[in-house]
């Protein structure tokens, strides 16, 4: 079985941090303004002197400022600052100021060399085997120990096997949240209701008869139903990965986008909202799967900090994929530093039906 | 100097027209949703014979539906359609149910089997030269006679040059509105401000120390002053893609995503009001421009027709090219079948600088 | 169990064969230039009027001339012409000349319209499945009934899953040669000998310490011993592909290129030497599959023609298959209008993992 | 005008190489294979004691061995090798067994730190308007001081100004020779003979009648000659990238590949001999710009030292440069350390046109 490495947390005892300063507190002068010289905060764990004692900032994103609340460090979006709010400032990282980023806390037991492996750039080329050999222990060990969050793009859906390998991840208990567009979540239920994606058949590529109007009466059907539970319901869908996820109960958050037709019921129409809501869903998240998309894997990947506090206090690594036909967008995300942010380059329809089968499903 | 292809109007006296029946109305059962066979329209003219007269729908979209409103056809989204208006239904092209969906209206005088030579696909080996040509042409033309909207994405301020390069064809005219998101303002001002793209120096690609503070630092900044034009008074901003907007009066429309940080003051939280904002400019749009963006370009291209009808009644082409360094992107756009949509498969930072120098700018 | 579409001959008895001319035909003036006007061939069925009969050029290669030699038509790469052949001139397709291309004789019973599904594009969003599917059968129907040639990229053995996979296909009867260059042998033996493609371990990517030199080593061991069979004997090799083609009896093609180390013994220096001992190997082939290598997929395409003449004198299609992590790659081999040509846009790793778990090895 | 990083030689009044050993020497075994152990070179300069005196490896190559030869060190591929000739061996690099690689010679005066910038990865949003100051002024300085080697690829002719904007580097003395394949040289003299690509015309892009000839016309056409200047001479050609070369002198090499038509009669057909006439004109180089091709670009990579030694004795650095639209090739070459080599994502249409504009051509 999967064995998490192990989170070291800094000796708060040693005279770097107990004779180091409180961090400093200054008020955001307006609404979703900070102050000068705010400190923001990285993917790594970050801890605050804060009378005396150093906080550890729980539920942490990248690029957001540290805020006082009830005695316990928020890391909050500029844009849901309000004026007067205590921010930290000051932008030094060594104790020095109240302000310590702890990069290497996790540790391998042995094999410690083993971490600039990673650092290196991905490609068509890298050898993805052990890749793939970790990843089904990772999805093993977080589908009764963590949370995994799945993180689509607009296309994911077009392919016949691909779907219904997804399908087969929610239904087995590997998917417990799934964010993605309004585009993903309309072309699923085309093919749940027509058996098309953009008018071609998913399974055999024809082009239907009429085809191109597939797409806008799927849309133009579940507006008329309301809901997706209500078309999916009184058309008697049977299949796919929405259909899936509200048959398991688990959550969908789709953000839209100014490329959107419809939208579909639930899309959020406003991005930030959408922003808050699948924040949401990642500040529980251990493990994230990006698929096919460089908007939401960029957006997800800010949001997401490289490690977990989980109820028991207990500080865990979160993993976080990316699985893109480019290294353009594999590489993107291959910046952030962090020893669990893997790429892999392929189709992302063969990387889930490899994920599926891997998995015994 | 650029000599438009004529556009011949269908002769409405032939039989299969004037013996046509009316189009078909439906109420739309609730807002937002059309009645079942509703319309859907292309991005060709499109007639449409109410009360025995045919109508063209004068500013038209794709995928959406025609709405018979003050006795003219509007071309309306579903998410603004209202319970109870009259939508034409019907999925014939021909004339014969009062629906006509005229797609070679626009014809070159003598050089007609030049037509399918636009179709093939475009590659990174595809010969530009005479698009450069074709396009300086265009632009010339545009710069008295039309509206050029020019569409960008996230990265297009990286480079020094580039930047510049599109200042200057914005201060001589060549730039009537911009579509873009936050990042391109954010990145383009944050370079105005202190001379870095995400902390990197745009011109000597050096990393700043603290430079990943810039970005944020910039959004603070401008969120601090409350609007993009306080901003740049108040900070003595003189150069710059969003500045040289500010100084000739020309609209900028950003449209809000999942992945911004900030966001600034004028973004669209709400992407469906974006939208419609992105579409008040493409409405009179005689030229329209996609650099470096699937998401803008995607959404720009499903808002614009490939045609315009003039202030004079006159009906003329619009020109619309996508310029991406990947071919998929390109390409995604070039299924449209139009005339007027070319690819060029390059990188944004010599296509500007080359359009620029072209200009004899 | 695959059913082949059949072939329907030209029926020559009609008008437009019997009243043809016999095909004109030149002798070339030197070694190795043809006659002016010569007649190149293309992927089709071809036949040529000679003596009053209608002859098929039998292995037929692209843009090659028909050469009367012994009575049959044979097709001749310019640089294999010998002055004084006679070769057939003119460049008409339709017979009036005494020259007939075929290009439609291969066809479906009843789904006659599924043709120009294929002519499409292919790119990371189409669905894959059924072509999986298809591919399947194929190569089951091969196993007994064809010959199937792989073609490989340098890289294609830097995965651990990948080249394993492969080696199963061989080992079970689905590979009956293999093309491809200096690299992907040496690339495999040095995995078969050290563990390793370019020094890093091709299942954990760990850099090997001095592995730069693996590359190397595994190419002078090799030369050491004179031959890739005294090699794999002599270090007790027992795995990998080119291990199991020698196990197997698999001929395999090795094409020298001007980025070459070493090179192993068995490569040929002389491009147009590998090109003849290539062709040798698809004049027999009925499926080819061309993964991760645009040099050799080119070479393949090219030499390759869509029929096939059986020992009984049947013509049947030929399949092939082109499948690269680039869309750019996977289009260029798309313009050859085949039926039976298609490209996967996939890594190849998953690709082959996938074909080997299909088959259920 | 641009000013050279200045090379400081080791000093080997040091004891460390002072007291160092003699490298040792073993004989080949055989011809083409060296003995075990032996010495790779890389792209730095590297000295090797031979009798208490450290002489430098003047004329080197990456992934070859250091062969004492009249009294110098010659670095000679594995192929060249002849039995019995003395080898250096061991793999250390700190002068302890007698061999030195020195990667920090190369310094600028004041701005070391400068240095690793350009270890980064390069993108299609990276700046790169400073590489093209750069290169301009690396251009100028080499026409009268340096060696300036071009690569290109296949397609590069395909576009007309691209063709004419190099042609126009090489009548203004930027171009001292061209390192290329048969297929560059058959696009280029056929755009020359019958303005067309692939049959396709250069500037307006129409494929033209039974153009798919043009290309095996060409070809024919020149075997028909016997040589590209009897051709040029008696087709009265008078414009392209190859007849520039041979009006201007330049000497330009064209390596075979498997999938050539033809050949052209100068083509090397045998890729080792054609390895040996590339080195031979990069021996001299001191600056190398890869466009548009993989495969030529590696085969060049992996020939080119970062260093030179000039007649007088100096030591200087040699810039690289890899122009591709594509990431994944240019990043292959970034990895070769060298402050000298550098990456542009770009069409190389664009880029090619931007030179000369640069140059004031």
């Amino acid at each position: 079985m999967l064995e998490l490495r192990k989170y070291y947390p800094p000796d708060f005892t040693e005279e770097r941090f107990a004779g180091a300063p409180d961090a400093r507190l200054e008020a955001a002068p307006f609404d979703g303004v900070a102050p000068e010289l705010y400190h923001a905060l990285s993917i790594f764990p970050e801890y605050f002197k804060i009378n005396g004692q150093w906080l550890l900032a729980e539920e942490s994103r990248m690029d957001c400022v540290p805020v006082l609340r009830g005695g316990k460090i928020e890391v909050v979006e500029f844009r849901n600052l309000k004026a007067g709010e205590p921010v930290v400032t000051g932008r030094t990282e060594d104790a020095s100021e109240g302000i310590y980023v702890y990069a290497n806390g996790f540790r391998e037991r042995k094999d410690a060399q083993d971490v600039f492996a990673f650092r290196t750039n991905r490609s068509r080329e890298t050898a993805f085997s052990r890749d793939y050999d970790e990843l089904y222990d990772i999805l093993r060990y977080e589908h009764d120990h963590g949370k995994i969050v799945w993180v689509m793009g607009p296309a994911f859906a077009f392919d016949h096997d691909a779907r219904k390998a997804m399908a087969k991840l929610i239904e087995a208990g590997y998917v417990h949240a799934v964010l993605a567009g309004n585009a993903l979540a309309t072309h699923d239920l085309e093919a749940s209701y027509l058996g098309t994606a953009l008018g071609q058949d998913i399974y055999s590529q024809k082009q239907m008869p009429l085809g191109h109007y597939n797409h806008l009466d799927l849309l133009n059907r579940v507006r008329y139903y309301g809901s997706i539970p209500a078309f999916l319901k009184g058309e008697k869908i049977r299949d796919g990965i929405i259909y899936s996820c509200e048959k398991c109960g688990v959550p969908y958050v789709l953000g839209g986008s100014i490329r959107d037709d419809g939208p579909l019921p639930p899309v959020f129409g406003n991005v930030y909202e959408a922003q808050d809501a699948m924040r949401n869903e990642v500040r529980s998240a251990t493990t994230v799967i990006c698929m096919a998309t460089m908007l939401h894997t960029i957006a997800t990947g800010n949001m997401t900090p490289s490690y977990r506090v989980l109820p028991d206090g207990t500080v865990r690594q979160v993993y976080f994929y990316c699985v893109d036909i480019a290294e353009f967008v594999v590489n993107k995300l291959a910046d952030r530093g962090s020893l669990s942010a893997k790429g892999v380059v392929t189709n992302v329809q063969d990387f889930i039906c490899n994920i599926a089968k891997g998995l015994g499903l």
